[in-house]
């Protein structure tokens, strides 16, 4: 590209208070280092996270301090109980065929397997691509085998995350159907539209009314590997090695912080993303460092900006939404509980990628003002408004009739790295992440002044 | 993130014929690896490739077999004249304080910078924000030193390409400016918003009036540490050494396939990016390998669509844009000389990240159709109609009064890359580049359908 060019600038004086003020939101956000100087802290020096883990208690403790540091008029903790689910050892695999050789893929397990035992495990494998194909199949087929789900996310969706759902039932589900029909273990594909060796972890459930066989996820290129091998070899034997075990529940928190409303401080803007992170080499960058960041500094934008709250705005850094989103469910108990009045609760949880707009899970007041405020969204490329589900931790409120909404961002790259080792801090970009931060910042501007009436 | 979200999906079911046929080009772009795997040979088997070059040679010659292996009724070259500038050896620099010891900046030379000679040249520094600091200053502070220009790219730019605007002027007329106060050189903060010790090349130009002295860019951490030691230092000393020199010019070609119409052949939509990227240790991925495989690409997902063109289609690989933009410029000759009936023009030369929408530089008639076109746009994430500038290789063929226009992509990381040793393959996402290979094809295929008439 060449000189001079100027593409799409946006006049730096503002129309009027409300586009100077978000204008100055986005103008501190991209010229700060603050919020991805934390996160780094936050990936380097902490690292993987899942609940129960010392890893996890410091995170709690990091961002005890981090929101202790800022201008907020209360800090606490929010106790919720987790599971603690252990990973153990280095997990390893091995493909045996006598007429091929052998290779050792990376493998992980899934958040909730059993272990193998330390002997491992070793059988012939199965391949299929659904639950249907499985039940086709039958036990015959089945049993005393490890069954190989190997159903790619389909690529053709515009968005990732319809994509990742088009494939995700094969991780959660796959080993308690695969049970069923008396296999002994399950090796997964990664649900993610890259193509590389990264196995990528995940919650993964038993049924009820099945044993609880090994789970454990392989890259999409060694997944391609291994169905190429099954076809020239059948008979080839997968050696699968998990030490994960279940200690009893332990007790962790959300963390909380609070600026009252100088108008309506009985009145609440609630908004968070999750500090707890898969445990498999990643650092939780984009799943969701960035979206505990993203809210915290929303929060300190607006405290910075001078502008008053007129609602009390309620930062969560949410505990446990991998495993059994414990810190989101504890949450909507204690607002219940409290009777609090809960304007609007907003969530992160997309990644740190060019903000894309809004999704809103709420009524048609709602849905109207966002409609109104839609020319403020675009100068700052929120387009989208999306009615529909908007975030795992503040889910438990909707029973409570309180309007849920999310950030929303550019989806292509956020499933290479989810739940991966390739989820670091290098792969966050400064700017893309900021952009977000700003756009949550003015999303609790508008509700916090002109709440949803029209 | 957690299971089964579905965001954003878009319907598999076309509502109409135009519908599933851009539907198919998207499903094409984002199931197929051709344009990546291209695009990883182009980088890793070719790398840098500045005009005049064994480099650009080899690209020339991969372009024409490229084409010619695509349903092409046609591939031919078109000689254009090309500076030959050579970078020399590996470029060496030294800060030297009394007070503060010792370090080694990464540096480049400036595309078009005259060498320092084998012995180099050493002075003091004066660091300088604006053309207008350096006149204050004048010619006794400036005689005999190096002159650092400094100032930063504005970050609250929302769109990076004019944050780009704002400082690329210290880099193309630095050193003309500067030796008319008698400097004996200039370094010149890279032009990006990212904070790392990546020196960015790029083209500078010598005035008429004004003696030619070396030019060299250093990487914007390396120039806040400069920054820092000489507010300590003033007297420290840099050193540099740069061996460039001009070889007599040279004769290189852009490369043209063309798919007849079938029912106005003589009428033609042209779409290129240029193949020639800056030599300076990056592999010209963004810059603009992924502007040739957006529109190669483009080229063959129409031609494998099975839709009839009915206009010529012409597919232009473009030589020399960084440079003198003799490609742009002889085919611009060409078209004039032959009378040639371009509906449209179209470039790619923003990078291979999630497209955003299209630059148009055109008449109201154009105009109006984009308008008419938008909801088609918006189902594939391009929200963005910008009127104005549209591209380099193509803005000859405005004096002919030909429609011209661009693919734009989100900008944020744009220029972490351009012109930098981080302009690599690895650095391109598969889909991010295929969502805008299939953004050219729609809109190649809406202009032939549908032309600029109402």
């Amino acid at each position: 590209m060449v000189l001079l060019i100027s593409i799409c600038s946006l006049s730096l004086t503002a129309q009027n208070s409300d586009s100077a003020i978000i204008r100055g939101f986005f103008n501190q956000a991209l010229s700060s280092d603050f919020a991805y100087n934390q996160l780094e802290y936050l990936c380097h020096q902490i690292g993987g996270r899942i609940c129960c883990t010392p890893e996890a208690a410091a995170a709690v403790e990091w961002s005890k301090q981090l929101l202790q540091s800022l201008d907020a008029d209360t800090v606490y903790l929010q106790p919720c109980k987790v599971r603690c689910w252990k990973r153990g050892e280095q997990e390893q695999a091995m493909v045996n065929s006598a007429r091929l050789g052998t290779f050792t893929p990376e493998i992980c397990a899934l958040g909730g397997s059993v272990g193998t035992g330390k002997e491992g495990i070793r059988a012939e494998v199965i391949e299929v691509h659904s639950m249907d194909e499985m039940k086709t199949l039958g036990k015959a087929a089945i049993k005393g085998r490890i069954v190989f789900f190997n159903r790619p996310a389909e690529p053709t969706f515009i968005n990732t995350f319809p994509a990742y759902g088009t494939a995700v039932d094969q991780r959660v589900f796959g080993a308690a159907e695969a049970a069923k029909y008396g296999a002994i273990g399950v090796i997964v594909r990664s649900i993610t539209l890259a193509n590389d060796n990264n196995p990528h972890t995940g919650i993964m459930h038993y049924g009820p009314d099945s044993d609880s066989i090994p789970a454990v996820a392989i890259g999409t290129a060694n997944a391609d590997k291994l169905s190429n091998w099954l076809k020239s070899d059948p008979k080839l034997q997968l050696y699968i090695r998990t030490t994960c075990y279940e200690n009893p529940e332990g007790v962790s928190y959300n963390v909380i912080a609070e600026k009252y409303g100088t108008v309506h401080p009985e009145k609440i803007i609630c908004f968070g993303g999750h500090i707890d992170a898969w445990d498999n080499g990643g650092e939780g960058a984009h799943d969701d460092g960035v979206g505990v960041m993203h809210t915290i500094e929303a929060f300190r934008l607006f405290l910075e900006s001078g502008v008053k709250p007129q609602n009390t705005l309620r930062v969560i850094v949410f505990m446990d939404e991998e495993v059994d989103q414990q810190g989101g469910k504890a949450y909507a108990a204690s607002v219940k509980a409290k009777g609090e009045q809960i304007i609007a609760a907003i969530e992160s949880d997309e990644g740190g990628f060019t903000p894309t707009g809004f999704a809103v899970d709420a009524g048609d007041s709602v849905n109207q003002q966002f409609e109104k405020w839609r020319p403020l969204f675009s100068e700052y490329g929120l387009y989208e408004i999306f009615h529909g589900y908007s975030g795992v931790d503040i889910h438990p409120l909707k029973e409570q009739g309180i309007p849920l909404m999310a950030i929303m961002t550019d989806s292509q790259r956020y499933f290479d790295y989810q739940h991966s080792p390739s989820d670091k801090f290098e792969n966050v970009n400064r700017r893309e992440m900021q952009l977000g931060s700003a756009s949550i910042a003015m999303l609790i501007y508008l509700i916090d002044k002109y709440g949803w009436r029209p």
